[in-house]
C-alpha cells in the first residue's frame, strides 16, 4: 500500500466548505479514511458542531499519543479579493490556495496521514488518539471541549497532546507553543446623569469618570513578562457613547477592554482589580459603573520537560532546526486541552492564516508529515 | 382705544403652530398688528427663515430703542406627555400653557404690546425697533443675523438692545443677562493603527491616546471666574468608536467635547490650547490627532453702565425687587446683537422653557409689559 500523501488529503479538505459551525462533509472525509485505516470512530457531535474521535490501538494504554486539530475555517471574507475560489484547493508553483491551507487543513492532514502511515508500517506499542473538531473558529464550546467529555465519559484518555496548529514564523520547526497567555474581556458601562453642557456642576458626566478610570487601567504596568512569558497587556478595544447632541452631557457610556495575561495573574485576581479600581473611580466621580467580566482562557505553561524535549529533539533531528519555545499569540484549544494531559503545540508557518489567498508551500506539508512521524516514532521507541 | 393685552396676544402667538423653522403664522400676526399701530414693517426672510422687522418713529434716529426675540419654538417632544394640547395656548388657573408661553411667545407678546400702546400713549422723541426672527432654536445663521444684515444695508441702527429671553429664576425681575460665556465645540478624530490585541506593541491604539487627552482637557482648571462670569467649564460630549470585534484594537475614534468660557478666553486662544494638548497627546502617542473646531459664539459683556443702570433702576420701581446681574446659561442671539449696540436681556421665568407642559403665570405676562412699558418711559425721559 502506498504512503498517505497529505497534499491530496490537505486539498480534499479545504474542498469541504466547511466555515465555523458547518461541517462541510471534512469529518466525515476524515471518518471514512481513519476508520479504513483500522482507527475506531466515534463522532462526539455537540449542539450541532460536528467532532471527531479516532483512535488506533488498546483504549486507555498508558502510552496514549494524541492529536489535536479542528477542520472549521474563518468566513472567506470579501469573494471579489481572493485571487482563486477558496474552496477550490488551487495548486500552483508549489502552493496550495485555499480557506484552510495553514489554518489548518494542512495539519490536520499532516498528522491524519503520519498517524494512518505511522501505524501501518510500524505498529506502536499503545494508541494513537486523533480529536478533531468542528468548533475551533467559533465560540469553541462544543469543540474540544465536547471530544474531551466525550472521553472522559467513554474512558478514553491522551497521555501527552499535539495540537497541530500553525506556530512557526518562517520554516517548519522553527517554534513550538508550550502554553499561552490567558485572555479576558471586561465590559464597562458607566452611568452618571444627564444635563445641559453649560451646568457641568449640575450634571455627573460618566465620560469624565470612563476616561480617567481607562487613562488608569491602560498604563498600568501588570507586570514584565515571567520566564516562559511576555508581560502582559491591556487593550481598550472601543468606548460609544452615541450622543448626537453637542449641548447635552450623556447620563451614560460604555467601553470594552481585552487583558492577555500570564502565569503571574488568574482570571480572578485580574477581575478583582478590574473591579477595584472602577469602584474607586465610581466613588471619586459619584457615577456607577458596572463591570461585566468574561474569562476566556487562563494563561498555562507546560514546563520544558519530556514533552517538549521529545519535540525539541524530533524537530532537530528532522530539520535540523532549535525551535524557539513560545507562549505568544491568542487563544487556541490547547487552553482545553491543558486540564487533559501535557500539551504542546507545533504545526504550520501561519502567515496567511485568516487572510484572503490563504496558503501554504507544498514542501511544507510534506515536511510536517514527516516531522509529525519522527514526533510519533520518538514517543513510541 | 384700549390697551393691548399681551395674554391675548401671547396666546394667539402660541396657536401659531411655528417649530423651527416654520413661521407657523406668528410673524405675519406680528406683522399686522404692529403695522396697525403705525410700525413700518419690513420682512428681512432669508434662506426660507422669516424675520420681521418693525421700526416707528424716525430712521437713523439716535435714541433708537431696540427690543429682540424670536417666535420658533422647540418641537413638542413626545405628545402623549403633554397635559394640554401643546398649540391650543389653554388657561387655566391662572396659567397659560403651550409651547412658547415662556420661550418666548410670551415675551415677544409684551414687549410688542407695550411698544404698541407706548407710541400711542406717549409718541417717544426718537424711534422703538422690534427685530424679530423665526430662527433662534435652530442654527440660528438666518435669524437675528439676517436681520441685523438687513439693518446694515437699509440704514437703520439701534442705539441699544434688550432682548426678550427668559431669564428670571422665580419672580419677574430677579435676574437680568448683562453677557453669556462663549461657547465652542471641538471634534477630535485620533487615527492610529489596527491590531490584533494580543500584540497591542504591533499596534498604535488611538484610544488609550484618546482617554489621555481627554483626561487632561477634563480636569485641566480653565480659570476660576472673573468678575462678571463664572469659571470656564469643558464637557466631554461623546465618544465614539463602533468596533464590535473583542480581539481588535480598532484604527480609528472619534470624541467632541464642548467649552463654555468667559472672558479670560477666546474662541482663538482656546482653538490654540486645545491643538497643542492634542498635538503633544499624537506625538508622545505616535498617533494622529485632528481637531475641527466651531466657536458657537465668544463670551461678551454688557459692563455695567447706562443701559444695566436703565434698566436696573425700571425693575426696582416697577417691582421693588434688584436683580441679580448674571452672564450664566446657554447661548443667546444676544451673542450676535452685542456686536451692534448694547444689550441686555430680561423676561419671564424660565423654569419650564423646553419642557412638556411648558406655561407661564398670566400675571407675570402683565407685570413683564408693565416692566417693559416703564424701561421704554425711562429710556425716552
Ligand atoms: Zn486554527
Ligand atoms: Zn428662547
Amino acid at each position: 500500500m502506498s504512503n498517505t500523501d497529505p497534499v491530496a488529503l490537505s486539498a480534499d479538505l479545504i474542498r469541504c466548505a466547511s466555515v465555523t459551525p458547518e461541517e462541510g462533509g471534512a469529518l466525515t472525509l476524515l471518518e471514512t479514511r481513519l476508520a479504513a485505516a483500522g482507527f475506531d470512530c466515534v463522532r462526539a457531535d455537540r449542539n450541532g458542531i460536528a467532532n471527531l474521535f479516532a483512535r488506533w490501538g488498546p483504549k486507555g494504554h498508558p502510552r496514549s499519543f494524541g492529536f489535536n486539530g479542528h477542520t472549521d475555517v474563518v468566513p472567506v471574507g470579501d469573494l471579489a479579493e481572493w485571487s482563486v475560489p477558496p474552496f477550490a484547493a488551487v495548486e500552483c508553483d508549489g502552493v496550495l490556495y485555499g480557506r484552510g491551507a495553514c489554518d489548518m487543513k494542512s495539519g490536520v492532514a499532516a498528522f491524519a496521514a503520519a498517524a494512518m502511515d505511522f501505524v501501518r508500517d510500524t505498529p506502536p506499542k499503545g494508541a494513537i488518539i486523533l480529536a478533531i473538531t468542528g468548533d475551533e473558529e467559533g465560540d469553541a464550546q462544543d469543540g474540544t471541549l465536547a471530544l474531551l467529555d466525550h472521553m472522559a465519559k467513554a474512558g478514553e484518555a491522551m497521555s501527552v497532546c499535539l495540537v497541530g496548529e500553525p506556530t512557526c514564523r518562517e520554516r517548519v520547526g522553527d517554534m513550538i507553543k508550550i502554553g499561552r497567555r490567558g485572555s479576558l474581556n471586561a465590559w464597562l458601562t458607566v452611568t452618571g446623569s444627564q444635563g445641559h453642557v453649560a451646568y457641568p456642576q449640575r450634571a455627573r458626566n460618566p465620560l469624565s469618570a470612563l476616561v480617567r478610570l481607562l487613562d488608569r487601567l491602560a498604563h498600568h504596568e501588570l507586570d514584565q513578562g515571567t520566564d516562559y512569558f511576555d508581560a502582559s497587556t491591556l487593550a481598550i478595544t472601543t468606548i460609544d457613547t452615541g450622543n448626537p447632541a453637542t449641548n447635552v452631557i450623556p447620563a451614560q457610556c460604555r467601553a470594552t477592554v481585552n487583558i492577555r495575561f500570564n502565569d503571574s495573574h488568574s482570571g480572578d485576581s485580574l477581575s478583582l482589580w478590574l473591579r477595584d479600581q472602577a469602584d474607586m473611580i465610581a466613588q471619586k466621580f459619584g457615577v456607577e459603573i458596572t463591570t461585566e467580566i468574561k474569562v476566556s482562557g487562563e494563561s498555562f505553561l507546560t514546563p520544558p520537560g519530556p514533552l517538549p524535549d521529545l519535540i525539541k529533539g524530533a524537530i532537530k533531528t528532522e530539520t535540523g532546526i532549535t525551535p524557539e519555545l513560545s507562549t505568544s499569540g491568542g487563544t487556541s484549544d490547547a487552553r482545553f486541552v491543558k486540564n487533559h494531559c501535557p500539551v504542546v503545540e507545533v504545526g504550520l508557518v501561519g502567515k496567511t492564516m485568516h487572510q484572503v489567498d490563504e496558503h501554504v508551500e507544498i514542501d511544507q506539508i510534506h515536511q510536517l508529515k514527516a516531522l509529525y512521524t519522527r514526533i510519533l516514532r520518538d514517543y513510541f521507541a
